[in-house]
C-alpha cells in the first residue's frame, strides 16, 4: 500500500477551538461524521486516502474566505473538495485539516451567449454546465471521464477527449475568483479574449491543485455547437497502425474534434461494461465537427489515411443518441478497466509525448507490460500524444503495487526521454511529486518559491504538487 | 512629457567594479558608448526613455546567467533588450543598470517538423523564424506589427493579426529557458502538447516583461501552412457596420484567420505611407485559411454577412505577393499613423473588450476623440475585441500628452466597465501600471508577492508591470 502516512512528517490536526468556531459559523453545513470524513479523504484512485478532521460545505466565496481565515489562525490545513474524482490522491488530508466541500456552490451565475462565455461557481460539474447551456447553441468542451466539478477540473488542469481541437482547462478558463491562503479574495483574468495586463495568475492557479489558492468561481470560454457532427469507430491491425494513422492525421492539420485510442484489452472491457459489440482490436474513436461540407471533407481524408494503415471498417454514429452511447462508453473506460477484476483498483498513468514518438512509446510500453504479465488496458487521447494505462491491481497487495509502480516508473522515464511529461491531464496530487522533480529539475525550486510566498504557513492542500 | 524620472525613487547606477568585471568577461560585446546606450533605453513609444549604464551583447543562456550573477552581487538592475520595439517603455533603464541585448542570440536551434514545433534563441525575430521555416510547410503565426524578437514577444504576451485563429504567445509557447534573478537557469514546459505537471511557469513568465526572469530560449508551437489562403479588403459605410459584421462572423464560429479593422483616418494614412489606393472608409481586412473547399465556404458566408452590413466591395488578394503587400501595409499602420505628422510620435492604446461590446466601445471612443480634436487613427484586431488608437502627438508638448492621456484614461475606464482589459497585447511596461491596478485590484498584491519572492532585490527590469 502506498501509505499516505509516509508522506506525513507532521500531522496538524484541527484544534477543538477551530472546530467549535466552524460549527458555530456553519451550523449543519459543518460535519465530523465518520462517513462524511471518509468520503472526503478518499478519491477514485488506488492512493491511500486520509480523512480530514472536519468537512465544511461552502455556499459562497465569502464562506470559503471565512473558512480559510479561521483555519489560518491555527495553521490548520485546508483541502478543497469538488466531486472526489481525482486520480492522484488530490483530496487526501495528508496532515489532517478541514475539507472545504464546494459541491453546494453549483450556480451557473451568468451566460453571455453573444460573447461565448459564462461564469459559474466552482462546484458546477461539466455535465451540469452543458445541460444548462442546452438551449443556447453553445457548449463547454472539456470532458474528463468523470462528471467532475469545473473548479476541480481547473485545479488539475484537466482535459479529455475534445482537447485535440478545443484545448485544455488552461485554454478555456478566461478568469477566476480565488481565495488565497490569508483569506483574501482575488479576481484574475477577465472576459476579454486576450490580455497582456500583468502576470497570468489565471494560468498560475489553473493546475495548482488547491495549493496556491482555492478556486471558487470561473469564467469559461464556450464553443458554438457545430452545424454538423459525425462520429465513427474503426479497428486497426495493430497499435502501431492505429497510432500512425493518428500521427498522419494530426500532421496533416485535419481539425478532428476527437481522436481516441483503445487497445484490444480495453475494447474487451468496454464491450463487457457498456454492453457493446465492437471488434476486440486496437481501435480509434473519431469525432468530426464543422459545417456539413467540412465534416464530409474531413471524413473522406481521414478514411483514406485510416485505410492506408489497415483501418477499413468505419462504423458510424451519426444520431445524437448513438454518439452519446459511444462517448459514454469511452468516458467509462476507467470503470470498465477496473471492473475486469472484482475488488481491484486502477493505477492510472497519464504520460504525454510529442506525437512523433507516440507509436514508439505505446508499443514499447505495451511490450513492457506484457512481459511483466500485468493487466493494463490502454486508452489514449492520442491526438495530443497523451495515453493512459490502468494497471488493474489489488490495492491491498504490496507486491502488485510494487510491480505496477515499477512499470509506471519505467513508463514515465521513457516518456521523459522522448521529450514528454509524466502527466498530461490528471495532475500531480501526492502520487507524482517525484516524477515532476525529474521532469522539471531546477524549475521545481521556483515552484517552491511561489508556494512559500503565497502560502507561507503551508496550509493550502499541503503535500500536493510540492513536497511538504 | 511623461518623465521616466518621476518613476525613479532611487537610481542604482552600475558601480565601476561591475562595469570592469563585465568588460573583462565580455570584451567587445560590452559597451558604454553613448549612442549604444541611448539606443537601448528608448523604445518606439512616446514614453521617455532612460539609457542604461552599459550594454552587454549576450550569445548564450550562460552569458545571460553570468551577467545576472555579476549584477546581483551589486544589486544592479538588468533590463533585457530584444529589438527595442516595445510600446510601453519596456526597455527604459528607470533606475539605471545593465541592458542585456539578446539580438546575437539568433539561432534557430532545432525544428521538429513531424511535431510542429521548434526551439529558438530569444533573439530570433518573427520574420527570421518564418524565413527559416520556409521549406518545411510550417509557419509561426504570431505577428505584432514590428519584426520583434520572439523573446520580447513572449515577455510581453504579444499577439497580432492571426490571434483570432491561432491565439497569442500564451498559446504558442510550449516551453522556455529562463535565467532567474540569482542567475539560476531553469527550463519550463516541454514538447508535449499538454501537461498537468506542476505550476505553469511558462505562462507565468510569458507576459512578465523581464521582471521575473530573462527568457533566453523558447520552444514554439508551429502551424501547417494552409492548403488555400485568400485575403480581401472590404469598405463599410460606418464603424458600427464594419464591427457588427465582425461580431456576427465570430459568433457564427467561422474560423477566419485574420479580421482586421482600419478606420477612415487610418486608411488614408496607409494609402499615403504604403502607396495604395484603397477607399478612405472604415474597412475590414480579411484572411481565410483552410482547404480549397473550406476557404470557399468561409468566403461565401463572410461575403453574405458583410453584405448584410453594407460591405459590398470585396477586393481580393489571392497572389502571395499581393497578400504580402496587403499585410505589410497593415503591419505598418502605426508607422503610417505617425507619419501623418512630421516629428510626432504615437501614443498607442490597446484595450480589448468582450466582442458584444466592441462596436459600442469603438463608436464611443471615436466620438470622444473627435470631440477633443485629437488626431487618432484607429486599427483593430477586431476578431479578438482588441483595437488600437494612436494619438499622434508632439512628444515634447506637455499639453498634447496631457490631452491624449486624458482620452486614453477615459478609453481604459470605458473598456474596463465593459468587462475588458487595458492591454490586449502590448503589455504594461511602465506606462500602464496604474491601469493594471484598476483592472486587477487585490490581485496585484499577489503579483507583487510573486515578484518579491522570485526577485527579492528587485533587479529584474525594475519599475515595469509592478511598481518599484
Amino acid at each position: 500500500m502506498v501509505a499516505a502516512t509516509s508522506e506525513n512528517p507532521q500531522r496538524r490536526r484541527a484544534p477543538t477551538s477551530l472546530l467549535r468556531d466552524l460549527q458555530e459559523r456553519f451550523g449543519d453545513r459543518f460535519s465530523v461524521s465518520a462517513a462524511i470524513l471518509d468520503r472526503h479523504g478518499q478519491d477514485e484512485s488506488y492512493h491511500a486516502g486520509m480523512a480530514p478532521d472536519a468537512v465544511v460545505f461552502a455556499r459562497s466565496t465569502e464562506d470559503v474566505a471565512d473558512i480559510v481565515r479561521l483555519c489560518a489562525t491555527t495553521d490548520t490545513p485546508i483541502i478543497p473538495f469538488g466531486t472526489g474524482t481525482s486520480l492522484e490522491g488530490g483530496i487526501a488530508a495528508l496532515q489532517g485539516g478541514v475539507s472545504v466541500d464546494l459541491s453546494m456552490m453549483n450556480d451557473v451565475i451568468e451566460v453571455n451567449v453573444p460573447d461565448l462565455d459564462c461564469r459559474v461557481q466552482a462546484g458546477v460539474t461539466r455535465k451540469q454546465v452543458n445541460t444548462h447551456l442546452r438551449d443556447t447553441g453553445l457548449f463547454f468542451p472539456i470532458d474528463p471521464g468523470a462528471d467532475a466539478s469545473l473548479g476541480g477540473m481547473a485545479a488539475t488542469r484537466a482535459s479529455g477527449t475534445n482537447a485535440v481541437r478545443y484545448g485544455t482547462m488552461k485554454d478555456n478558463v478566461l478568469g477566476l475568483t480565488a481565495v488565497m491562503a490569508d483569506g483574501r479574495i482575488i479576481r484574475t483574468g477577465g472576459r476579454a479574449r486576450k490580455s497582456a495586463a500583468g502576470y497570468d495568475l489565471t494560468r498560475l492557479l489553473v493546475g495548482s491543485e488547491g495549493t496556491l489558492g482555492i478556486i471558487t468561481e470561473l469564467t469559461l470560454r464556450l464553443q458554438g455547437i457545430p452545424e454538423a457532427v459525425s462520429a465513427a469507430v474503426c479497428p486497426f491491425p495493430s497499435i502501431a497502425d492505429a497510432v500512425n494513422a493518428v500521427i498522419v492525421t494530426i500532421q496533416a492539420g485535419i481539425p478532428v474534434a476527437r481522436i481516441e485510442f483503445l487497445d484490444d484489452v480495453q475494447m474487451g472491457a468496454v464491450n463487457a461494461f457498456s454492453k457493446l459489440d465492437y471488434a476486440v482490436a486496437p481501435t480509434l474513436f473519431f469525432e468530426f465537427h464543422g459545417t456539413e461540407a467540412s465534416v464530409v471533407e474531413q471524413v473522406e481524408t481521414v478514411k483514406q489515411i485510416a485505410a492506408d494503415h489497415g483501418g477499413h471498417e468505419f462504423r458510424w454514429a451519426t444520431r445524437q443518441e448513438d454518439r452519446s452511447k459511444l462517448w459514454q462508453a469511452r468516458h467509462d473506460a476507467y470503470y470498465a478497466a477496473v471492473s475486469l477484476r472484482p475488488g481491484a483498483k486502477g493505477m492510472a498513468t497519464d504520460v504525454c509525448v510529442p506525437i512523433s514518438r507516440l507509436a514508439d512509446c505505446m508499443v514499447e510500453t505495451k511490450a513492457d507490460n506484457d512481459a511483466a504479465g500485468v493487466l493494463a488496458p490502454m486508452v489514449g487521447h492520442v491526438g495530443d500524444g497523451n495515453f493512459h494505462l490502468s494497471y488493474v491491481i489489488d490495492p491491498t497487495s504490496p507486491q502488485e503495487i510494487e510491480a505496477a509502480s515499477a512499470l509506471h516508473e519505467r513508463l514515465v522515464l521513457r516518456a521523459l526521454a522522448m521529450g514528454g511529461t509524466c502527466t498530461g491531464e490528471h495532475g500531480v496530487g501526492y502520487g507524482k511529486i517525484s516524477f515532476v522533480e525529474r521532469e522539471h529539475g531546477d524549475a521545481v525550486a521556483v515552484m517552491r518559491q511561489i508556494k512559500d510566498a503565497l502560502d507561507p504557513k503551508g496550509i493550502l492542500n499541503p503535500g500536493k504538487v510540492i513536497r511538504m
